[in-house]
């Protein structure tokens, strides 16, 4: 199963974090950016070949020490074709590094819908009986408002193909409640969620007793990681809002089992952009962002010695 | 406001439905894929582009009797980046074509990310200080399950560019129950989304009385689409479920207001494949696709005049 693959990752770099690729070109040092304004003219094609250059310096610099990036699509889709090809180029050049690739895309549909989107980015897309791969990240995430026809599509593929799905359970951002925190026999919206992440997961537990099935447990909500914590025990937590959004290293153990295992914690911008704090120079920003995640590596690593 | 625009195209065409663009190669007729397959191999590139041939006869068939096309994004991703190429074609065509472009997306995401997906697809991208469209349709679905933090960008976009967005409240699939039949405070969840789409809409009620926020309601749930008509007197419908899902024209009634407005009914596989049913030869398939068209107009019709 696909979720013991990043597992073997996370252990051999001992790292449960995941380096977020959500670029947005003014996060480019500029002499990056200045290079492909020369050649392409100000435009939105050398925008997307500046952020490459930007997100392949970054993977150079962390591809040995964390076991998975996540690009976040709407950064590339934002940069229409040209983002869009970035995207694909970059997902490539990070599997090719040997990282676990999750690509954090939100779909959400029906039926043959749902299909067409786990074809895109999970399986493979048919074509006079051939199978074609369009791009092809090693895991998705996927939202779950449509209820199982929305997300049995994908774990049909994580099955076929080996691939894993991340399904948004209780959100990081502060209106996450609104929806999530209402309360139907007695149990949270998260929790009704967290049952359905449980069925939909139980076709595709791996040798580690995890399953391909995870959830978004979002970092600024421990008190709600750990009642998910205990009612999935079997799902790996995807997890956002550490850092910028104000999840501390101690609230974000609460989505870890005693194993240390069971969840990978995502940093984005304090990765991309850590050249802009201290005495860095912008030629650095590369160094600056292993930095980062060598000091986010440890603080998460101090933290969970004592799940 | 947007939403004015488009009712004045279909009080124009005398005609409240949309054709769904949600093309699979294997729909295409069989001389126009060979043709592709001649050209390019049997590959991604050809079923893209055989697609695009596709598209642009049914658009041709169909632009002076509907006022809105509604391209389905997975239909185009699962293509990789040829067919995300044609499905930049297939708006920008269409648009010329003086169709509105309901581009089916169902993003969501938070913050800085949700502001991404605004605006590649309703907004324009910042470089430099200068603005550029990426993707630009008239319109996108919006997922709800992450609230206001989740929604309130696009929004924003929707007044800044004058676009309008259709929120998810009761899908059409038989799951669709799994969470949003759920009732919390005495009310269903899509109950709750509803009285959220009032709140959101609340800054973008054009001249027409409806807000450039309006609501996904599935034509298989009329009784449910009845209570939410009243719930949401100024939000549009977005209808999917009609034909192929089991959805029949009366039940679709519950969705209008008795203006004989208020609702956009889709129907995509039955208008796109018409010309597998009957006596049609593959060369007709525009013909087909718009006497489907005709055919579904008329049966629209037939039932408003007793809303």
């Amino acid at each position: 199963m696909s979720i013991d693959i990043l597992i073997e990752k996370i252990k051999k770099k001992d790292n449960p974090s995941v380096v977020g690729l959500d670029p947005v070109v003014s996060y480019v040092p500029q002499y990056i950016r200045e290079k492909y304004y020369k050649q392409y003219g100000k435009s939105i094609r050398a925008a997307a070949e500046a952020i490459w250059e930007f997100n392949k310096g970054i993977i150079d610099a962390v591809y040995d020490i964390v076991p998975a990036v996540k690009p976040q699509s709407a950064y590339y889709e934002m940069y229409g074709l040209a983002g869009e090809e970035v995207l694909s180029r970059t997902i490539s050049y990070a599997k090719e590094k040997g990282l676990y690739v999750i690509l954090d895309v939100k779909r959400n549909d029906i039926g043959s819908t749902a299909e067409a989107y786990s074809r895109a980015y999970l399986g493979k897309v048919e074509i006079e009986g051939e199978l074609f791969d369009a791009t092809s990240a090693d895991c998705i995430t996927v939202n779950p408002y449509l209820g199982t026809d929305g997300v049995a599509p994908f774990v049909k593929d994580c099955k076929q193909y080996a691939k894993s799905i991340f399904v948004l359970v209780k959100t990081s951002n502060p209106t996450s409640g609104e929806l999530q925190d209402l309360v139907a026999d007695g149990e949270h919206i998260y929790e009704k969620v967290a049952h359905l992440v449980n069925k939909w997961g139980g076709e595709v537990i791996g040798e580690s007793g995890y399953s391909s099935v995870g959830a978004v447990v979002g970092a600024t909500y421990p008190e709600q990681a750990e009642i998910l914590r205990k009612l999935m025990p079997k799902a790996y937590f995807l997890v956002p809002g550490y850092g910028a959004q104000g999840g501390s290293a101690k609230d974000v153990a609460k989505s870890f089992n005693s194993d240390g295992l069971g969840a990978i914690v995502n940093s984005s911008r304090a990765i991309m952009c850590a050249y802009q704090k201290g005495d860095w120079k912008e030629e650095e920003y590369a160094q600056a962002a292993r930095a980062e995640a060598v000091r986010m590596k440890n603080e998460l690593g101090s933290v969970l010695q004592y799940c």
